[in-house]
């Protein structure tokens, strides 16, 4: 697929199911063959990535490998990318938490994976893979939190900046420890962490390799709010609620609501305006805006 | 006119008419026929836009359709186009101020002109004519502030972000409730909210179609900062007093700052470089910098 | 050297040299003729650009011409270019200081020599030398910090956008005067500025010619801190003490973290992706990375 086709679809389509279609940001003239990649990483096993889809179109993903600190396998790659496509073909879904098994978030790659494909162009294709999957992550038509409870590094770090917002636990950090093992972020965190927190303080964050508390995380702008509980249950029913406040009506218009700020985020300004008004046609005169013009004379 | 026109229009043009020509984000191509979409907003009469042009380069535009909330009728936006093609021409402008009639800013679109043109295709009609007119205010060559009194709702609240600048009075509120109508905003006002708090706060201001209190909206970077009077011609008076602190000094040079930082808003990094160039092009050597020079030899 | 060189050497080269190499914004096609400025700036000397890098991978940058407030005279321009190539190519380098002689930082261009050149067109030449100095300058892998004692004033103001921190001594000012000299900036520091405090705030700095000081620097963003010392030896040390919490470790890492976060800050989401993807190949399996790896098996 081109790699421009998302901008194509947000710049031609009229069609509802615009910017929800699985799109890569690689094809093979980037060196990506994405068959190939999915081979390897099958071979280094462990953990899983769960999925539940509520009634009131909440979803709930846990990523679950709790002796590594739910560090990612190869084989959680594979199944990440599985659970973002269902995400993708949720037609009733309005809101997703990605959580940590154990009661903390994630510490980035297993080591043993990676250290056996250490060559560059094994390092680089992960991160095509990995940004592939959580660029559609972020695209997803669904408001997304990052609950973060303990601690979130390296890749952890850069996974919970591909949710529209994160929330902290009591005691929980945000690290990306990148440097200290010779690194920087590739999966996309850098890229991201400049658009949430400004490219300064991503600066500081990646060149200092800063443990980030609760407290300096709301001030940064990285994260909303640090939650009251650090007990694993109740902080996962906190960031629920505190997700309901935004969560509330039909999904087709909350859907729309996240496509346009997402148009707005990542297309140049006049790009960012054919898509909203493209996004305004789908629910312009559909079912939820017919039934609140019956019942309102008074505003827009 | 061709979408581009603007940024090629930036990258070669050396002419002091620069950034000020009447320039359309849509052409046919996008299905905008902007004299069809005229005639039907003629059919839907009923208030107007007023513009006063102050000899000390200060405009005041004024939203009136009081019995509704100052609600666009189709004439208001067939006049307002009209009013800001009057403001681009305008030589000696240096600061504008956009209010709404009685003490309320605006609470969107007549709902009985929307109604009769509930099509996908006419809503977005509607979205391209009204885009287009609130793209050519923000970019025009004057610094320009709402004042918010009352409400400002829906259509209203889009509105606000087509001006550099909020001003709020005690007890007024900025509130997108385009959710609660089963829509998402079309006059641009998600992109320009994206741009003017962030994405993270603009998804919140949208899908929880919050109201935004003065000191709420001075927090999120929304609203310059609280005026002292809630009286309708007071604050008026300390809108005026507060442009005034940024509207000292000739026309042109003010008008070449608000240009300098439009090509910094909206063109990429390179584009907005050569922008700024060909803009100080245009004052370097003119009158006010000769004069200046002659008094001082002391800073560049 | 083509507009794009940089942009399209981030798309497709997979080289260590990646971003440091001198990329001009300008060729024949916008007027630049390099050689012919070079000349007429040449007739203007006074001044020195002097640089001393230091064992411990901290260059020091020295605008030095105190007589005149540490002003730019042609041949400081022409010294600053030559300064930046031996800066791009200094492999060992993590991070430069910039600040001026005799305590205070720089007040912009020498008068005597703008004077000179008034036309539209040299105006527009020493623009574009100095956008191409200042953007390469900027995009150094190298952690830069500017140290505004006293006063930086017009160009001043904008030299200090071209770093990637500001730090301010008690009682030091950040001012964009050009308002007041009839111009507006023109050395990229209205498009630096709004990437740094947005647009708002840089339409207010530049329209007021707002004397801003360090409190309010801090507050805008403009700056990072106000050091404790106004003294000159000793604000500079502090200086070094505060850049030295992020430099720790290999500059092959600290520079590939910079690289990272100048393609977040300057391409397009998609194109920040994929240079993200690059420059982690250029340390994954490198001998920091190895090292890291052989010493821990905890975090990715």
């Amino acid at each position: 697929m081109a790699v421009s086709l998302w901008k194509s679809l947000l710049q031609t389509t009229k069609s509802r199911l615009f910017l929800q279609r699985c799109v890569s940001l690689y094809n093979r003239a980037h060196g990506f063959e994405e068959e190939e990649i999915k081979k390897k990483l099958q071979q280094f096993g462990g953990g899983s990535i769960n999925l539940s889809k509520e009634d009131n179109g909440i979803g709930v993903l846990t990523l679950n490998n709790p002796k590594l600190m739910n560090a990612f396998t190869g084989t959680m790659m594979l199944e990440l990318q599985e659970r973002v496509t269902e995400l993708e073909n949720w037609k009733d879904g309005k809101g997703l938490i990605i959580h940590g098994a154990e009661n903390t978030f994630c510490s980035g790659s297993n080591l043993n994976a990676v250290r056996a494909m250490s060559s560059p162009q094994d390092g680089m294709n992960i991160c095509m893979f990995m940004q592939n999957t959580l660029t559609r992550l972020k695209r997803l038509p669904l408001i997304s939190v990052a609950l973060v409870q303990g601690k979130a590094l390296g890749g952890g770090a850069e996974f919970t900046t591909a949710c529209d917002f994160r929330l902290m636990t009591p005691g929980s950090e945000i690290r990306f420890v990148h440097k200290q093992m010779g690194l920087v972020p590739g999966w996309g965190g850098a890229a991201r962490l400049v658009q949430i927190v400004g490219s300064g303080a991503a600066l500081k964050l990646l060149s200092g390799a800063l443990k980030v508390d609760p407290q300096s995380a709301v001030h940064l702008g990285l994260a909303e709010e640090t939650l009251p509980s650090s007990d694993e249950t109740r902080s996962l029913e906190e960031a629920q609620a505190w997700l309901n406040q935004y969560t509330k009506g039909p999904a087709e218009v909350i859907q729309a609501v996240k496509k346009v700020v997402t148009a707005g985020r990542e297309l140049q300004f006049e790009a960012a305006l054919r898509a909203e008004k493209d996004i305004f046609g789908t629910v312009w005169g559909g079912p939820a805006n017919l039934q609140a013009f019956a019942q309102s004379t008074k505003h827009k």
